[in-house]
């Protein structure tokens, strides 16, 4: 006895979640199989509307709560920052340390030869109209500490070094609560090199 | 800037699927927010008629597929055997092995207090109908081997025992392609005592 065609056809498709693989969609799928046809509804629905519901805003990227830009239609924001993120996601990260309080530019992506994303994804034209529009003084490069993330952020700091803005890049160094013990070489070298008079 | 509504909706949804925390369903929920419309509305399709797709066969339980019970149905299957599972989900590993040739029959549970799952959960008087109306001669207990799995196959071993069939439950032993090393004391136990003439 093979799945029935149905149930492959929702392995295919939570597959497609990151980071599940064929024993868990598995898992997902049967679980879902034993949902009440109520809950089953309201999940369909919530993914079937996900892109009515929730749209970006076509000046910052940032995800749109009824409609609106809770950034750059907010007058409380400053205007002289501009914090560039790969993903909508990561605003909530960083609205989360009540640190910041200026405008976001999201990229969308990073560069990634892998996934061939290259600097014509990453949408320079229209952020470099922007940080002109708005009078950027600060642009705050905010990308993960990875392979594509320095690339990224090298990348950017090349193109964007003609304008007349001050460019900054989140540091690097020890997360908080660990132990030096558990630190690996390469963050303990970018503490080292960016540690503060104290 | 807290998540949309919707969002934390979806966020609730997901984190109901086996394994799915709040990380995990954050995760899955931004990944779908980047599918193509077309994507979510056929992930919706395939969750929204998964009972109207997959209905389980009244008599067994197993999954029908295109309304028909792969088993029940089939002339090919030795009515002498009926081999009890927990979930409509083991038929398929059952399956696989080539081994069986018999009928199923899905439980749907485990006995588990502290799920609140006891023997009037296990559909016990059913099940009594459907051995003496086939004329099954062995029951096979294919349960999981964990604490519960162990209690519902005592449980049904005592409550089958005075039916005229043969009552037998899934050997217990090494796994293949382990080393005795890294097998754990219990397993190693119930193979020396299932040891068989070599």
């Amino acid at each position: 006895m093979k799945y029935p065609q149905h149930l492959l056809q929702l392995f295919q498709a939570l597959k497609k979640l990151p980071g599940v693989g064929t024993k868990s969609a598995e898992r997902f799928a049967f679980q879902m199989l034993a949902w009440p046809e109520k809950q089953l509804r309201e999940m369909a629905r919530l993914i079937e509307t996900l892109p009515e519901k929730l749209a970006h805003c076509e000046k910052c990227g940032c995800l749109l709560d009824e409609k609106a830009c809770y950034f750059c239609e907010s007058s409380e924001r400053e205007k002289e920052s501009l914090c560039l993120l790969a993903s909508a996601k990561d605003v909530f990260a960083l609205e989360e340390t009540r640190e910041y309080k200026g405008l976001y530019h999201i990229l969308g992506t990073l560069l990634s030869p892998m996934e061939g994303k290259g600097p014509e994804h990453l949408g320079l034209e229209r952020l470099k109209q922007r940080i002109t529009a708005l009078g950027v003084k600060e642009v705050i490069i905010a990308l993960d500490s990875t392979l594509e993330g320095d690339a990224t952020a090298l990348y950017l700091k090349k193109e964007l070094s003609n304008l007349d803005v001050i460019l900054s890049r989140l540091a690097f160094g020890l997360p908080m609560g660990s132990s030096l013990e558990y630190v690996d070489g390469g963050t303990l070298t970018r503490a080292l090199q960016g540690r503060r008079s104290f």
